[in-house]
């Protein structure tokens, strides 16, 4: 950001007054422009005893194997936003079950929150974003080839629940990327 | 948003080549600006069989008692912003207990997110926007001056909870604004 959205003019970093953190300020018009951490919004979904699993088309991690989710948009609630990243990422109709994982990712302010989902009538095709969808059992998951932490963490929560038939609300924080090289140590 | 921040060129609104929504996008530099719901975090902070709660001090809802709770920063995960906030607003030291209750508000663009929390010392004070902090019992509990719903609702599972002593997480949506007046019947 190095211009105000209201006014045009010039933004500075500063501390507003009564404030605690540096903000893009306008020079002209005052205005205060702040910044948040964003929601991705995506289903774990499962249709008979397989997980459905989109190729991604897109960087980053283009290649690798993730679930259908994306930025939850304006005036959708967090449920509403999983069922349509599913249809647009896989072409896939999914009826929700409960909350079931969500990370905390404040390298990139993102929070991912993932529903369990089913196959409504078992169609599935690549969207837009995808190179391909299918759905792979327990033994037939693309380990080594997963896209991202969130996913990887995502599916051994459901493989060891799935043993119960519990699926508690999982919450954790990823407080690094893992995509980069780790710190020296 | 009525100029590009990249560029301070004039923005318009329009649906990007394979978007599917309006957006503000630059007429010189075609940088597409997206707005995404925003989370607040926040605490129901118990000490020994009392809630604390905060009268606030701005508008909305001025001198109406709610959770100590505000918008989640870049950089923050959903607990530490929890955590701060309980700081910045009632000046009190917690420690987190689960993840309790989320609310999706779609007509503002908003998720609320609240933790159970316990006071770590039981000290507490007004920050500087609330008028009052104060502990109340469940008999106590100022019910028909509570600011918001997503207080309101979280208080009413908690007390419910309270019996069976399982405190599971709780989704909810408020699909439009209960400050507002309701649609014509």
């Amino acid at each position: 950001m190095r211009f105000c959205s209201a006014c045009a003019a010039p933004v500075e970093m500063r501390i507003p007054e009564g404030d605690h953190r540096e903000r893009h300020v306008c020079t002209a018009c005052g205005t205060i422009h702040y910044t948040n951490p964003r929601i991705v919004a995506g289903c774990l979904v499962v249709h008979d005893d397989r997980i459905l699993l989109c190729r991604r088309d897109i960087e980053p991690r283009r290649g690798y194997w993730t679930f259908p989710a994306g930025y939850l948009e304006s005036g959708e609630t967090i449920a509403q936003g999983a069922v349509r990243e599913t249809w647009e990422e896989a072409t896939a109709r999914v009826v929700l079950d409960d909350l079931y994982t969500m990370f905390n990712l404040p390298y990139i302010s993102q929070v991912y929150v993932f529903y369990r989902a089913r196959l409504v009538d078992g169609a599935f095709a690549p969207g837009i974003e995808s190179q391909d969808v299918q759905l792979f059992t327990r033994d037939e998951i693309p380990w080594n080839e997963l896209a991202f932490p969130v996913v990887r963490s995502t599916l051994e929560h459901y493989f060891a629940d799935l043993e119960s038939g519990h699926f508690p609300v999982r919450v954790e924080d990823l407080m690094f990327s893992t995509l980069r090289p780790p710190l020296a140590r």
